[in-house]
């Protein structure tokens, strides 16, 4: 185990009618808010007449920066930090999920920097001050509820880079499961991968003797392997629900990386993916990391059969190591199968056309990754190994 | 799961070294501080001196209160209020363990108060603010170091009685494992067994769809299970040191109790013991809770066959769930045993004399618990079975 600090102070509210406390807590940080959020869907289930409810009632100003996408692009980053500026707006409100999150956060950062917010993204600078951010979550995937990170993509030259900032840790996170049971399956799905790849990054560490972390990921990794078929095969399960926008946080929210160095090749290799072919960030994973996991397991085949026996109950009367580490990434395959998520480029229509590119600006900065430094070439042949 | 909100702002700054941020992260809090410990083991360890000198770098004005006991007395706690408010400290510095920190936070609560401090622990009054709470851990055990509460003996009447509230939960906690290593083995099986106790309490609860933080809990019991017996085994053992000093914070965050409702009642029958016994809190827990088991098991059997399953390993095709529950409390009784804890009230030559008396007092303000709702005659029923 290695040193380590940790500090998340973001509150969690969690539960059934707990939207009503929004107006409540959004007093606590100011009266002119920055309200953000993605399309129509918090309005088709009623989410956005309440919050507006609850900040009229609370006697609280607001603009609304509406038209998140997934993939979240800077120039609404920009736009959002202008009306902060313009309007004088002294807090942040973000009602959705990651992307949404996202925005909010950069937006609150850069409210409070003379430069280009760009420049945090590309570790020019540092995060010394932002506006402080609530949240009301309606898609569990990101973890961006409580954690300290922003990832945003810049259109000019579809670069996808992310900044992390406690200043940006949301200062509360309202979540009521009632409002994921409208998800479609799918983006269900692309979320439960998401959770299961940040518990993954972590897991993947070069850093021995980390045993309480350890099974604190795998009791995560194993609460969203069981319950996210039980939310899709019945979307409005409550408690299945709750277990996985729970779990969703707390994977992410940097407890679960305590004392060990997670990896995260595997999601800047996806970031590739999606940066170009504008594929969700969840179905990009579920390619990449059973490809990630052939091409590394050999750096520590010892972890790869905890994983096998432990998250996926492989016997070790399977035989070998050998056997064991692949049995476990077949069941994680089969797992995403099941869960209705490609494992395979050609799943998703993607080619071998572009392979190369992706690799070489993934590695733009140098080798990638920390159970195994990645090359370009590395990465262009987990990429082969994906198609 | 039932609603809940989860708030835990304390910085945990953990590994070797991290003493020496102790001046810079005190100055964050104030400038006159009141420092609290116990008695000599913090000189011997040389951790004393390195306090000070932090301190007198950092220009920081302190004042000592010394002489903390296991089981804290409320004539301490008040001697330190008395200081604080005479020499205007705006500040808390606890070195030590849970007795010295639950010291250290009575004294904040009761430092910015007008009334007696006993009147938090009897529930007459809420704390409103708090002086600022920083800690050095050297004895993982209470959790007390990133906990809201605080347990304090009044002298009269040896009562002893706990108050909880998020203005004191510490500020920074810096933990390094290697202040440890000089902790007697009874004490460090001491400190396992409060830690386990803490997670029992938690674990036993009657609100159903609790998969996750099930999962979580039984993953930092099997750490504790685990480890433990390595620390013994070498004393000098940085890593075991490790994972059961972070494991018994996390324990006790209230994280693992996100969702559900615990029981606790077992603690406040031990605690009836060591308020007239004075014998260590975690040797009463070992004593306490097999015999707490055996009683309220039927309560929920399937709740006890998940746990002798998944944390003590017990096999299904060990038979009958009564067969299975007993199996795993007598894997139980031999871990206690196994690290030295007395598991009847006879091993540490208690006799029946006073059982009565403790189970009325246990019970003064109605049945206790939540698993099983005890009454007096309940506990009388425990404390028997415990002899």
């Amino acid at each position: 185990m290695i040193n380590f600090t940790y500090y998340n102070p973001a509150r969690i509210i969690f539960g059934k009618g707990t939207e009503d406390q929004v107006g409540s807590e959004m007093k606590k940080l100011g009266s002119r808010v920055l309200f953000v959020y993605g399309g129509g869907s918090i309005k088709r289930i009623g989410l956005y007449d309440k919050v507006v409810k609850a900040l009229n009632d609370a006697g609280i100003y607001f603009t609304e920066l509406s038209g998140v996408k997934p993939n979240p692009r800077l120039g609404l980053v920009n736009e959002g930090i202008r009306l902060c500026k313009e309007q004088k707006l002294d807090s942040v409100l973000v009602v959705g999920g990651g992307s949404s999150i996202d925005t909010g956060k950069a937006v609150a950062a850069g409210a409070l920097y003379n430069g280009d917010v760009w420049d945090f993204f590309e570790g020019k600078a540092d995060v010394q001050q932002a506006l402080p951010v609530g949240v009301v979550l309606t898609i569990p995937a990101a973890g961006s509820e409580s954690s300290d990170g922003s990832v945003i993509t810049k259109e000019d030259g579809l670069l996808k880079r992310s900044f992390g900032s406690e200043h940006v840790i949301p200062k509360f996170a309202i979540m009521n499961p009632e409002f994921t049971y409208s998800l479609p399956d799918y983006q269900t799905a692309c979320g439960a991968s998401d959770i299961l790849a940040h518990l993954m990054e972590r897991y993947f560490t070069k850093v021995d003797h980390v045993d309480f972390t350890d099974r604190l990921i795998e009791a995560t990794m194993k609460t969203i392997i069981n319950n996210t078929p039980l939310v899709l095969a019945n979307p409005t399960d409550y408690h299945a629900r709750a277990e996985v926008m729970w779990a969703g946080t707390v994977a992410h929210n940097n407890l679960l990386n305590t004392g060990r160095i997670g990896d995260w090749a595997s999601h800047h290799i996806e970031h590739e993916l999606s940066a170009i072919y504008d594929i969700a960030h969840g179905a990009g994973l579920a390619i990449v990391f059973p490809a990630w996991q052939k091409y590394v397991c050999h750096e520590d085949m010892d972890r790869f059969v905890q994983f096998a026996v432990r998250v996926f109950d492989v016997d070790f009367a399977f035989g070998e190591k050998e056997l064991i580490v692949a049995e476990g990434i077949r069941r994680l395959e089969r797992w995403y199968k099941e869960i209705g998520m490609p494992t395979r480029l050609s799943d998703v229509s993607i080619d071998d056309k572009n392979l190369r590119i992706m690799a070489e600006k993934c590695c733009a900065n140098g080798p990638d990754g920390n159970f195994k430094k990645l090359t370009a070439d590395d990465v262009y042949e987990i990429y082969k190994l994906a198609l």
